[in-house]
């Protein structure tokens, strides 16, 4: 978006040969921004109410600085995801705003604190231990965008004792996100207790024939609960986007 | 659920030695019913608002007459999916009501229509012709399942004009799904366009590297569209119903 | 075993010459017929206790009536799986005493029932309406190699309450074999009930991303539950094989 | 666990209000205890007589040292499987009697010795001198698990003369575990020799066209001796596991 | 080859315009003769001492007689492989002369009976019933090219003894062609009895995780055995041809 | 080419013996020079008007500079592909002309500018900021092989309005060089707006189920707009040659 | 496109009140013209020059009428690909103009020939006499969109010297198309003989590892001639399409 | 192989209670000497005439040591392959007498010489620069194993006339090695040059799609050839070894 077309919009309305409400269409219409390797899309922030989310993984820690300053910039909350710990603390030298979450992987920066909307719950639940990194991408990316969240961690069906006691918890969530690796059963046993959209992340544990999340991945798509829909592997932040979307439908 | 059970628990409402709420409790967990080879779930029905769905391929005219006539007798409505024509024919003489949508390739007895629900319009878009199938199926059994549908067909994305034409329409639907084969575009596109959850269902249709869907069900995997997941390849049911959990959240 | 050697061990034996403890070390040894087109290993059956048993798919009528006329004229009971009943009906013209289990697929000759030997209950548990046969492929073996069976189908991991209604059988079979297609759950939540061993059999029930029963592979490959191991795709035969071979113990 | 419910139930025995039947049922029921990333099982070792196992690999040394005390808390024998050398040196610092097994990469500590139970002779098998760790790794896990190991290595199939040396062994032992890389063929050939159940685990051994084990994971599946069984790959512990539920039956 | 060119270059030779060393020069350097839809190499046959063969699946019977009728009217043999037994029929009422061998699905016209060189024997081992088609292509197609060819079929390695009685002939052949579907562990295994090259021909016999052969293909090119080369699944055809060029050395 | 070779044609030349004609033809045979372990082949270059291109991936730095020295020496331009910083840091010690593009990770040498032909102007489109690696040797290459280029980055599917900004300039082009990781979609939306050829390039962007590009290129493959080919994953030298190809037609 | 409009916008032209510019921009803008189950794309004739391209497998003769009358209607050849034999005979009965082409599956409609523009020929190579049909189906498209074409069938790498025999004529060519299965290695060979691009179309000749057209796409992906491109299996149509598209630069 | 038992043979030679051929047999039948972790099979270099090979990746150079010097107490040649640069270093510490060939990755101890047997002569083709160090592991394996070699490098197809340089001496080996990656199209383009049987070694060279040596694998097994067969992916040894039994038929 060049200065001069902004310009000359404004100069338009100023001279009152434009009003505001084609002002603001034409802006509105301005879609993005040329960073020279990235095109920032600012708007869609006020299109659809959700921060700008940086995928981590494959760019230097320059690049992110250069996005995530141009991010902020514009007034939008931003978030990183798939952010190394090393990589966070040079990417934290030039944007000290910037938190680190650990165990997501996650780093953020929040202007304005996005009130729960007073919509329902989205529950995480993961299989095992080793599933940990991937849900809390999937819960903290979920509480950024601005939903409730509730955490039950370790419940996977080969103790399904330890799911069911969950149950009630589980049949007032509003979406469920099911993280599970190995043979992905959890999102069909969830999907059978509840009513509610099933949110189901394949992630890459394992070993041998799991084929780093495959496994996990095709059980999900054949699960038998017809409620299920299924992210790429280790996608947590797909799937709290899309949890987002429903809870504020 | 034999009727020695029910007529036991009916009898000690009326003696007085099991109060109403207690015997309330006790049919609600009476869960299925067994057939000999199939375990229907009656109740599921009332728990979800969702009619009986029978998966009709692999099973032989003969079970699915009596799957359908105890799934009727126990008075909700009856779906059957992937129903072949010719033994649709043959399933018609003892059931006859079921009326047959062969595009959908679905018989169906709906004794009382669910009425549309005040919610929002479901969205099913096909790529092309060969996806018709998939689609209608969608958008049948969506219409069964009590939301009001929009169809948009043949809008694959090499002809971006063609989807664009429906730019204003796809922005109002509350759930959008998008039916594709071949290379399986057509979610990236349309979810870069709404902010409503995507549901992508891949189709078997292509030849050669599409690998019956695989191809189609990878490109949607991938999606660079944050709002889009993924059901199995030409299961239009299961996006159905699950737009249908998402409509009625 | 030609007929001339082993008269000879006999006329060896008539002559003193040779003990009948060496003869019959001799005869045991001799351990197969040849029929020009297949070995048969007539001793297996003494040896292992379980009868012959003929993989009927991919051989003609013709092919399974002269390889079980010698079966039979060894003194063995005769199993024959994968039987179509077109070709039972044309078994049975030369082999009248075939017994045909439509449901199993099996063409059985049983001259000498197995008593079930004291030991404990093999259970075969299946997921879905469509895994039946191939359940009772690993029914009805189990019971032909003389083993107590029980029988609990449908019992998919989409609805846990029909499972757990069998909890307590569960935990006392001495043997499991749970069949599923699709995401191949059952045997991870079954594993995690019994102490047990779970034999996993994956069907190639299910479409598109089951992939002809991979999917319910994998997923069984990678079961979180321990004691579940995995024999091929639609292998009933195999599994009821080994929990012959496990319940004898 | 909370304190506070063992207490309430332990009062109500000493106050006669629950009978110690009673008593142990409700402890028997209190499944796991809460450690914020991981939910242990510490009944699972009562109930089944093995031991916990931890997979240590993807796990950190801290979550290790953890996830260890606690179980050794509870009172029972603690097990790490894939730890590689370094990682032990780590958990040995805050775990003192952690005894490493660099062969089979297990750590463990063993406070009460199990004593062979009176059964049979697991026997393990490896193909070749590349499998050795995979075969520790069942051959340790089986011991510690209370059985009677038998170790035979470096017998694979292109050699078969030194396989047939041990086949009296073989013939006497009551569950064997084979490991193989590469074609995976050595339960095949085992399983014919014995009557005892195979459990065959693939190993990632080889190179090129193994695929990581894939190779040998498919011969094993289509093993046609029909005594085998197939864990995933580099499974030893899983083998061990099950091979341990056959020999206690 | 127009006549043309071959009657000016016998012409030439006439005339005395150019020897004959010159002429036969020429005329080997006549590569190849236009059908219209194929070009039959009719010198290769000299070149190589080996027939014409013609791969039957996928051709009509009207191309094949096409085909055969050239070949024919060269002079050399013809083999027609993968010719179904209706085929064969349409085929035999223009060709006369065509045998037809069942077992191995091959057609052929012998004019001139190739003696068996002196050299020494090619043997033709199968591991199953199934695999008879395979290895009858093989066995034919050797002894069609020239070869003394041995036979023995269904010494899978599940019934090792069966393999070793036929130890010595094996130590004799000069060349060991091993037919094996399902694990395709045979070629390990005879590879290991003899110094001879072992030929690996993987079948698409089995079901389920054997992909068609795919289990096979893979068992044999991890093979443990140093001496085992490996064709395409189900190419018995391609195996006898080098098996003839290895004996022909 | 030795240099005794040409000297004995040259000299044949002078003499009047070999006419300049012939003497070219004979040069222009010569077609490649030993290196011992890579065989150059000069004239391509002047065959072709494309410089001699070095796949720098896998080749040890002492290995390019041998290379390298030999393409100079023999006059032609010089291009590295996939060559790393620090591996072009060691060749440019040795070869000081080397200008090295880190965004291309491309080495050059060129001592003639190819002046761009007459012709139209190839494309390159990039889908996402991760693609550019790839885009870049695409738009490099092109260059150094003597075309104008026009780049348009960051237009993935998933913003269609950042493509179709660029439309005009797209239907200009001769020839469009499309470079995407994730689904791969940009093809096939690109090449429903142009006219003209369009070269796909799958990258290798992407994670879980992108499987290192294969989603990508089997989109590419499926693609339904018609004027779509497909180049190896990452492969952007080769879109780039065929461009040049094209153009130059 | 409704008569409604385009009248309108002719009364316009006529009117005086809308130019003749103005009103052919209208037109071209018009893009499809909905058929209820097909969109067609009228325009696309004219703004590239190419007949409309129906793909016939999967459609019924019922459809295929609909769509050709209506295409022939407004005026364009008609191709139909992927046409079987008794399918045609039933289109033909409606659109009697049809003239069906068995060796390549095509039937076509041509009103008006088009006239080979003055450019280059197209070359179309088969490696064998089963690559035929798709061979036809690449040439006869690409003559019935205005190319010269030459045809040399039968001329697979493993008889080099018959492709060599035509050197000359490849060197010739402005566009090569190499049809070829199995192995497909007639590209790269082909690749480095010209200058001029070559589309590469695998086919799914062949059996075993040949999965369907797998080995050779992936050999022609792998091609180490840089002129190489791929579109998908049995794709012949879509090589003509790019060979057009690129004879008309 | 206890010296125990040896002297127990030779006493009874010398005791007259045992020929000297029975001694031999028993020798002979001795087969193997226990290392702990490793089998060794002293003899097989006496009945094959082949030294022992040790398969180096995987194995630590302790493991190697230990190995190395029980082969050479047993008199026999040692070669060790796949052994990196830095692990043959340590070897040498121990095993002085190894000469380590970088290029092939190979150490070899040749105590005795091997004169070449009169045989023919071992080519070994290779197609690329990045194949070398399999061609160089395949052909100085087949001259430590008694052979005459000629190595061809880089004459890969798409510079088909740098191939057909060599004719002649193609024409004239006894058994050909060919060694190729990417799409592996040499060894179909050489099987139709010579009559000789050709062994195909796909290799890993390549990138993308070349799924580390899947395409040149695929693209070999499916060689239009007939007298091409396969061995693993980067497997030069067993080429070596295969073509060694060859060339001594």
């Amino acid at each position: 978006m060049t200065e001069k077309r902004i310009r000359e919009i404004l100069d338009g309305v100023a001279a009152g040969s434009m009003t505001p409400a084609a002002a603001f269409k034409h802006i509105r219409e301005l879609p993005f921004e040329d960073l020279g390797f990235a095109k920032l899309d600012n708007h869609r922030s006020i299109r659809r109410g959700i921060p700008e989310v940086i995928f981590g993984e494959g760019k230097t820690a320059d690049q992110l600085v250069a996005i995530g300053q141009r991010v902020l910039a514009s007034g939008t909350n931003l978030i990183i995801t798939r952010l190394a710990a090393d990589k966070a603390q040079i990417v934290k030298r030039k944007i000290r705003a910037l938190a680190y979450h650990p165990d997501a992987r996650i780093g953020a920066v929040v202007k304005e604190r996005v009130e729960p909307s007073g919509h329902g719950v989205v529950m995480v639940l993961s299989a095992g231990t080793s599933d940990i990194p991937v849900a809390e991408e999937a819960a903290l990316c979920a509480e950024l965008f601005g939903n409730r969240v509730a955490r039950v961690y370790d419940v996977g069906v080969a103790g399904i004792h330890r799911l069911l006691e969950h149950r009630e918890a589980l049949t007032k969530a509003r979406v469920v996100i099911c993280i599970a690796g190995m043979e992905g059963a959890l999102p069909s046993v969830v999907g059978g207790l509840v009513a509610a959209p099933v949110i189901a992340v394949p992630t890459s544990t394992g070993y041998g024939a799991s084929f780093g999340g495959v496994a996990a991945l095709l059980g999900m798509l054949n699960s038998c609960a017809s409620n299920v829909t299924v992210v790429n592997i280790d996608n947590g932040f797909g799937a709290a986007y899309v949890a987002s979307c429903i809870n504020r439908v």
